[in-house]
């Protein structure tokens, strides 16, 4: 079972997780305790630290300024720091295709995966909302289409870039004077509708060949892109219900399905369903908590957050009645897999109050050790994941007792490492290293 | 006496310093081998670390390719890593702000400042060949006009992305679910010839307020520029003789008498001569190390740098005869206080020969630790520098025996630090730390 310790934002999995009791905002921008978390993370043998990231403060509404956990250190800069401090655990830095250069991309991965020797992932996203593209120049986002195809072309010049060094291009000879082999080094001279890059990389070919291709998206060219390319999917879950079960299983079959037309197999994909484990040492201590953490988001924000996600302000509707329309997935440019999702449940007839509730706190699973390890071998053996990427109700007391209680448990069950075997992520994640597309070509 | 110490290459001063006996260019892409390199300089109690880029692999030549140090890690992935791996030393990135998104920049050192607690500096570079341009999505480089233009605006926007929060915006009281105090934070609402940003920045004002802004610039727009912003400015040295100092001098004078009408004071820029100190036992081992850096750069490479350097390729002349042509500078779109220095040469008479040797082999200092520290002390003491930007002929080695032997002269004379007495980059500095513009509003 592949493991991911999510940092969704920096106190933990939910918008308000700095105002639990045992959170620690104070840290948020603060070395030590992000120090501290990713060591804990390693503590338990994750295969990886996932950490999300936005490129602006939510200021669409009020509420987001006042109340939101609206401050984030930047992926590349946090993980780098953070690979000096590790040895074993992966790193994931979310980086946006639609606000980014690939060249500066491939080369801050490229750094950071010799930095960590071989630990570098990459959580590829194309960015949401027009809030975003106003600190980047533009007007209003790209459209879904547009920044789909600029993602592919992004992550072709990336590669590409990796590529431009044979891994045995470096010569180093002081004797001769050689430092590089000329005809292992390699111009791109990419252009293409969105890039044009001529190469080389002033990098190396990294350690893993490339580092680790993470990626989220669960829309139709999400899903077309992830079983083309990505090893590793985070997939977001309705429920941990058996009818939540039957969801995760019908997703895991459409994506590795979908690999083989693009010459992959199945094992080349991980799919890690996300959880939000809180976790009792009984099934009341963890009903209070689960209580104690719905209860951090004041309405005003819950509210917001669903306008927000609906692309429309809703706070002038009443509370106890359904939503009186269905937004049009098709006009819309935020994360059409979000407001799927919140569509499933305008259709099931929630209530505006209940619709924000569950749209505040996702993804959340209460229950004891054993329970939580029930669910997750149950989902692992049946063909619903590879395993899970589990974010934590607040840091780092969240990950605290996920690393102490369940994975223990997870370990007794034989399904999770109790060591590390690999050096690199792509070891620990069991995945090939890519072989160079110049040196094929010789071949 | 502030010093700096730079790592122009990787490997060290010169282009083919990993060719040096004693250097290990095994170690380039090795964590170890810098957090080696940094934590020596720490413990020579040097103000700062810095760390030179560019965005290219030099290949408009074959030289550059097969003989040249072409490969140099992404400088804020490689900072944030040596951030944690030392306490004291300032960590200055080289970024270019013609091939970057200030929010993004901004964002990064602000990580960076916060990580190191209040280390990050910014050497602020526009960039200079055509090559750079070519990974970057255009053909050209943009004039020497159109990219100091941007610069500055590139600054401006970063500083107030940096403002966006006031110092005391963060209110984190989990009580009241307050996380900020919305009339302290504020949009930035830039619309300029060269960027629109909207802000705020999505990580708090930085402990230093700005990470120190360092330069390099020497032609008028970026003396200009320098005196309106810089905090450090790394200055190029024709030599050390008295003729040197004279220039240097003058350009010390000339740039501090710029301030005045920004409403600055001398002591708000540092001005630090580049130096690489030679460094043996007796005056005999100090030319024969000097010879022996000298013999590392093969001919047709150092007929090729200097055949960039005039933007035009001069390997077909006689080598022992002065060049037939003087290339003009107006028309020039690299580096115009480079091709100055060369200039001078030109019309001194230099054969091609002694040219290109000059050029590969610049600013070198060779003497006893005494004869080194009777310079530094002369040209500090004579109103010529604030200190020096120290490079090396190779790393680590020319590093150890710089702060084995010149650093503990300089102590003993009184003119350079025993231990650090500040924390933040700033505090070694002695440079204020600058007001939030938003705040000073208020008041």
């Amino acid at each position: 079972m592949t493991l991911g310790a999510m940092m969704f934002f920096p106190a933990g999995g939910q918008i308000s997780s700095w105002r639990h009791p045992d959170a620690n905002p104070q840290g948020l921008l603060d070395f030590n305790y992000y120090k501290n978390i990713v060591q804990t993370a390693e503590r338990g043998k994750f295969d990886l630290f996932f950490y999300a990231d936005e490129l602006y403060v939510w200021d669409r509404f009020e509420s987001g300024i006042s109340h939101a956990n609206s401050i984030r250190p930047e992926p590349i800069t946090l993980l780098s720091a953070l690979a000096a401090a590790t040895e074993h655990i992966g790193l994931a830095a979310t980086i946006s295709t639609t606000y980014n250069e690939p060249y500066h991309i491939a080369r801050k991965l490229a750094t950071l995966d010799y930095l960590s020797n071989g630990r570098a992932a990459w959580n590829v996203v194309t960015s949401q909302t027009d809030e975003e593209a106003r600190n980047f120049g533009r007007d209003k986002h790209l459209d879904h289409t547009n920044r789909y195809e600029r993602a592919e072309e992004f992550v072709d010049v990336t590669q590409g870039l990796w590529d431009s060094w044979e891994d045995d291009a470096l010569l180093l000879d002081k004797e001769s004077g050689y430092f590089a082999d000329k005809d292992k080094l390699h111009n791109l001279q990419h252009k293409g509708n969105h890039f044009q890059v001529h190469g080389p990389l002033n990098v190396a070919r990294p350690p893993q060949g490339y580092p680790v291709l993470v990626q989220a998206g669960a829309s139709e060219a999400g899903k077309e892109m992830a079983a083309a390319r990505a090893e590793v999917v985070f997939a977001l879950v309705s429920s941990y219900s058996a009818e939540g079960l039957l969801a995760s299983q019908k997703f895991y079959e459409d994506l590795k399905g979908r690999m083989a037309k693009f010459g992959r197999n199945r094992d080349d994909l991980k799919i890690l369903p996300g959880i939000m484990p809180i976790i009792g040492r009984t099934e009341e201590e963890a009903r209070e908590r689960l209580a104690l953490t719905e209860s951090l988001t004041p309405p005003q924000l819950g509210l917001d957050i669903l306008s927000h996600h609906l692309g429309q302000d809703v706070s002038s509707y009443p509370l106890d009645e359904p939503l009186p329309f269905r937004p049009d997935i098709d006009q819309y440019n935020q994360s059409k897999t979000v407001l799927k999702g919140i569509l499933d449940l305008i259709d099931k007839g929630l209530t505006l109050r209940q619709l924000y509730e569950r749209v505040t706190n996702k993804r959340s699973l209460a229950g004891t050790p054993e329970q939580i390890a029930d669910i997750m071998e149950e989902w692992f053996k049946k063909g619903a994941a590879d395993g899970f990427n589990v974010s934590f109700s607040h840091l780092p007391g969240g990950l605290d007792d996920f690393v102490n209680l369940v994975v223990p448990e997870l370990q007794r069950r034989g399904v999770f490492r109790t060591e590390y075997t690999g050096r690199t992520l792509r070891e620990h994640l069991g995945l090939k290293r890519p072989a160079n597309r110049y040196a094929k070509v010789r071949v």
